[in-house]
């Protein structure tokens, strides 16, 4: 590709930054930013001010500037090049005729670049959170498909069906729901394809453009994406050992107001965080003086591999103003995308207008086969194993962070699901260290993935629920020397560098 | 439910409304009113002024009041008592505490009722437009799944897969497209829950609220709701025998420019009406000449039961400005969720992005399942069956209209596909019949539900594609009496009632 050399000039930016906004200085930097080169204004091609002058500018931290300039990279807008600055790689482009694609698309926003892919000498990649395709219990599932396959009902199952979902599937979950005091009185169920469908129609019910919606900092990207595609402000809230800093969170309902708030109860997906019984308390309190509706995503809860499972939003919402989200992907089959919605009866009322247009109704095979793994018990064995490899794959994680990361790495200690959220020490960058780590044969997600307002470019993601305890060790043994090396170099530089703009 | 009996003043209703817009007089008034029901102006339980008031207000012709009234009955926003008038029904009620769910969800629209469930002594419904349950090939479906279940790589189909879709039905669909001539250079292809989130993910990425999309009138209400949903104006193009009028939707798409037109080139739901080749061509240089997208809906291309098929818009768009749209569920098992986009690829990468937003990728189990079934020759096969009983069934039903309904119905007259659509003969308002139609035994779906632009009362569909022709015999013999009978008491009355407000 070659490069327009026009430069922005750093006079062209004058963005009104407020420093007493909930909205970090860097996040303003970047819509403003972003903004300009989605409408036109800062054309494919362009090259922005260097982030030393642009600070000098507007009389901010230079570090600012760069985590503005290193969010837009990541979000395909922009591409630095190391020595010669950062150019507009989004936006416009001059079509050849006919329909201009290029100018009716600028209007929705390009996602961030996803996971990098597989690696030459891969000792271990923690990118993925997901099961392990070698747990899957392979015959059990070809059981259940040969139960639906010689129903009576088969017709009816490849049938035209309900945007509720396959009823006797619908019946059982609420029968569940009922039983476990997850379904109040007047609640409804929906089935969705997966959790991220239930998000997304959550998002399309109840959101425009412009509006606010409240998650957790670090948060992983398909949330993020999800609700800026629907062009929403997101307002992070740190997310602490318990989980959520409930806290932040009370100022930031009552301030700020936003739509709802999403929330992951337990095992959150980057940190591994489980909110206490004393933080589900004080957010429902927060969330019911705010009138703010609380979204509970719990994909992980069943995953809990040691203590004593907590009680979830929704049962201690007394109130009515919790959904909950659950799905079948985490601890069976992924591929196969089943979940559900729990909650009032008039949200789901829309919910299910919004997936009949959306795409009618989830896919009946997959529900029918997930109906009878589970009624047949097959799903709880299975589930149980799943527990058992998961209790031996984080043992020999947080084992190994012990031993192979150096002293002033931190990281989280997760009771269960599938990820742990690592920082290095200061003053090591995630993302820098990224290429050699894979070179090595070591990849994982750095934090700008998941940052919300806070960036922080110490912290990594491990996910370690797709990879056997031997891998696990071998990675980490890798990883901490690389961490223990880098530590080194850095302090025996003057400056820390700041190669990505 | 107790109906507080304040009334909207006449007053009230002062509306900016255009005689020389492309949007109908009623539908402005429509969406006036709506508007003012939503932000809770007008509350729920108010009653509206009498038709007749109102018209003489506002200098309109009562119909068109009368019209506005039933788009806003259908919709759930207002009711009509016999005797009493009309009163909202949507719109705020004040909440008890907690979350009020009720003005949260006041800025999402509520969908139109849906079809009138199971009724009593039936002889033929009408209603759904989808196959035959009784043509299901089951046995050859079970031999597709065992296939799919005894393959090696049954592990990687229940993981976490690809947005794009899954990649070897991928591979099968491109090269078919390819070989059909449906793909030009440069084109990708992205697997969908079916159709309807094809067009939900191709209004997500092109449209904003107060956009334009240019669609057929009528038209099925799963388009109408999907984009209505998305806050998008509809502007109706009339269609005739020959598919859309190719010299209005000139005029309408350059002085309009809307964000992009979706056309289903052959048997139209509800019309049953198929694009002449010239129309084809006229509608392409339009497009071409306005620099809009087209959106070419083909869910029912492969049921042409007699005469020879016409090559798709895609094939003869020499410009690239034509996105496809097929699935398999109108040709194989609706209840599997699998259709597909053919494209350019800008707009496909964007189409991946929104798919992965909205539920990360299509459910993985019934792609392989297809697949085989593809594959294996079976879906071939199937098709041939399905449309040899779609032309006994279309048949039956054109003969049956010929002889049974009175004269000066009017027909369409359909190749393929699932529907046809019936003008009853004046004054015949085909919802007022429906109730007694119902009653004995016959129910269709009445013109207000597909109607965009004009509402044309006297219309309804016929689904015949579910039926077996001896039901369709049968049905089309009890409707022919009950419309001659209501014709006869029609001109028996001084003036034509009007029921429905």
């Amino acid at each position: 590709m070659v490069w327009m050399m026009r430069s922005a000039q750093a006079a062209d930016f004058a963005p009104n930054l407020s420093h007493e906004s909930e909205i970090p200085l860097y996040r303003q930097l970047y819509e403003h930013i972003a903004l300009r080169i989605r409408t036109g204004e800062l054309g494919r091609g362009e090259r922005l001010p260097a982030t030393r002058e642009l600070a000098g500018l507007l009389g901010l931290n230079r570090t600012t500037v760069s985590a503005a300039y290193d969010a837009l990279e990541t979000d395909g807008l922009i591409t630095g090049q190391v020595g010669r600055g950062s150019f507009v790689t989004g936006g416009t482009e001059p079509s050849a005729g006919g329909v201009d694609w290029g100018s009716l698309l600028d209007r929705a926003d390009a996602s961030p670049a996803g996971p990098a892919g597989p690696f030459a000498n891969e000792i271990a990649s923690f990118v993925m959170s997901r099961p392990s395709r070698e747990l899957f219990p392979l015959d059990d599932f070809r059981a259940s498909c040969q139960a639906v396959l010689s129903r009576p009902d088969l017709g009816s199952i490849l049938q035209l069906g309900s945007p509720s979902g396959y009823e006797p599937l619908r019946r059982h979950l609420m029968d569940e729901a009922r039983r476990q005091s997850l379904a109040r009185p007047g609640d409804d169920l929906l089935i969705t394809n997966g959790c991220q469908q239930a998000l997304d129609l959550i998002g399309r019910v109840l959101l425009r453009p412009g509006d606010t919606v409240a998650v957790e900092d670090p948060v992983y990207p398909g949330l993020k994406n999800l609700l800026t595609g629907l062009g929403v402000q997101l307002i992070g809230i740190p997310v602490g050992a318990d989980g959520m800093d409930t806290v932040h969170l009370e100022r930031v309902l009552e301030r700020e107001r936003p739509r709802f708030l999403v929330v992951t109860s337990n095992f959150q997906n980057p940190t591994g965080a489980t909110l206490s019984l004393p933080a589900r308390r004080a957010l429902l309190d927060a969330a019911r003086a705010a009138r703010v509706p609380v979204v509970e995503n719990d994909a992980y809860g069943e995953l809990r591999y040691q203590g004593e499972p907590l009680p979830a939003l929704k049962q201690l919402d007394e109130h009515g103003g919790t959904v909950l989200l659950r799905s079948f992907s985490k601890v069976s089959f992924p591929g196969l995308r089943v979940g559900w919605v729990v909650g009032p009866k008039p949200l789901l009322d829309r919910l299910r207008q919004a997936k009949e247009s959306a795409d009618l109704h989830t896919d009946q095979l997959s529900q029918a086969v997930l109906l009878d793994f589970a009624q047949s018990g097959r799903l709880e064995a299975h589930s149980a194993r799943i527990r058992q490899a998961g209790a031996a794959r984080l043992a020999a994680t947080l084992d190994s962070c012990r031993r192979y990361l150096p002293a002033g790495t931190r990281y989280t200690q997760p009771q269960g699901g599938m990820n742990l959220w690592v920082r290095l020490p200061e003053p090591l960058d995630a993302g820098e260290l990224l290429p050699r780590a894979q070179k090595e044969g070591v990849a994982y997600l750095p934090g700008r993935y998941f940052a919300v307002s806070r960036l922080d470019a110490s912290a990594l993601r491990l996910s370690f629920a797709g990879l056997e305890p031997e891998q696990i060790r071998n990675g980490l043994a890798v990883l901490g020397r690389i961490v223990a090396e880098e530590l080194g170099n850095a302090s025996r530089r003057v400056e820390p560098s700041s190669a990505l703009v």
